[in-house]
């Protein structure tokens, strides 16, 4: 048996996330399917999050056993032709040591959501951001921002579905940047921890919008915040412009 | 009557091309329906250039006699309403003189070509790019392609089928532009020019790619060029990886 890291790219659009359900297409089935077709035995593949319908990755990181040793280069490219026609692609495999471990190895997530923020909707971009369609105050919403990363309780953000022991996480950084281009305002938000709670970007994202949109102050952010109650919270944007980007080890 | 400049963004991903074509879809029938969905009749949509099937738009310019005058914002609303869930939307409406013509006014066409390459196939960019999985020169390609600009016999670039009336065209610009991240090397090939010859742009990138991957050197390219032969050009890249980028009047 050897162990490899994966390195994946996917659009989450036509998925029910990352994780392997009943009855719903999901990425680790097509990747384990992959897996199946490439060696004719099957293998687990473990992801470094597991993230929720619609959301996609730049470079989620997975780890798989196989019973053949071959140069990374190979099995990526055996599993990318094995993935086909799924929008999937393994960008790298290299072999790793037996301890290492896709979730509990790693030691740093890094999200970026992105919003297309125009009247028009989005048409190349359908399914891969979020579209707000009201004009975005960006300078508010860094300064909001500022608030966010260090060691808190992220109560006001978490989805009533995690299973996280604690709601304190230590957030490295969050970072508000604004593009202009001809097809409008485009805005990126990076994240990085090493671990988030469920739906913690997603909330924080939709707080930030409800500032920047101007229906809150700071000051009514800074307040949902310490209130450390979801009901305080705005809204959860929606899935499609999440995107989990790097995880480090 | 009322004239309305519209620009449009689409994914022609799923489409026949921008013009009207029996029983194939196209952007221009998506459009004309819209219209019609509208105002209750039907109107011609006249656009600053006819896409091959599968190439996309960044800012395509068309024109259309409206039965009303409404303020652009909500010409532009109004469609994207009715275009739903085509992915095509209008970035913008603007009344504009009734001599105003989106294809006999314009006096500069640009295309963006986007070339992604690694070894991985495209998962988020699937059919939005084209995928080169030989590593490309990109320092050979500029210099080949400084070549390009200015007033040339375009035959070698130029498809069988072309209508124009001459193969000698002016190449306002070319720049092939490289961005290196996590996910691999991305090329862009910017141009425009008053017109395009049929395939055009995507021969030259062809040719150029031939550059890039080490098939040619540049004297085996601009050999090439000199020749007026399109059997002596590269092959034609991929319509997926082109944008028609903008119009200007």
């Amino acid at each position: 048996m050897a162990r490899y890291k994966l390195t994946v790219e996917f659009d989450g659009s036509s998925y029910f996330g990352w994780q392997r359900q009943d009855g719903q297409a999901s990425i680790q089935q097509a990747l384990e399917e992959a897996v199946i077709a490439f060696q004719q035995q099957s293998s687990l593949v473990y992801g470094a999050g597991r993230t929720d319908a619609g959301v996609h990755a730049l470079g989620m990181v997975a780890h798989v056993d196989l019973w053949r040793e071959l140069p990374g280069v190979n099995v990526a490219k055996a599993l990318n032709a094995h993935l086909r026609p799924h929008p999937i692609a393994v960008l790298s495999a290299e072999p790793v040591p037996d301890d290492f471990h896709a979730r509990f190895s790693c030691v740093q997530r890094s999200y970026v959501y992105r919003i297309v923020n125009r009247l028009a909707p989005a048409a190349l971009d359908q399914d891969r951001v979020w579209t707000v369609h009201q004009p975005l105050d960006v300078a508010a919403m860094q300064q909001a921002a500022r608030h966010l990363p260090g060691k808190h309780d992220f109560s006001t953000f978490r989805a009533s579905s995690c299973q996280s022991d604690s709601p304190l996480k230590t957030l490295d950084s969050l970072d508000v940047i604004s593009m202009s281009s001809a097809a409008g305002q485009q805005i990126e938000i990076h994240c990085a921890a090493r671990s988030f709670l469920h739906h913690q970007v997603r909330n924080m994202v939709g707080s930030l919008a409800e500032v920047g949109i101007g229906r809150w102050s700071i000051s009514d952010f800074l307040e949902a915040f310490a209130a450390r109650d979801r009901t305080k919270g705005g809204p959860t944007a929606p899935a499609e412009g999440l995107y989990f980007q790097a995880a480090r080890y």
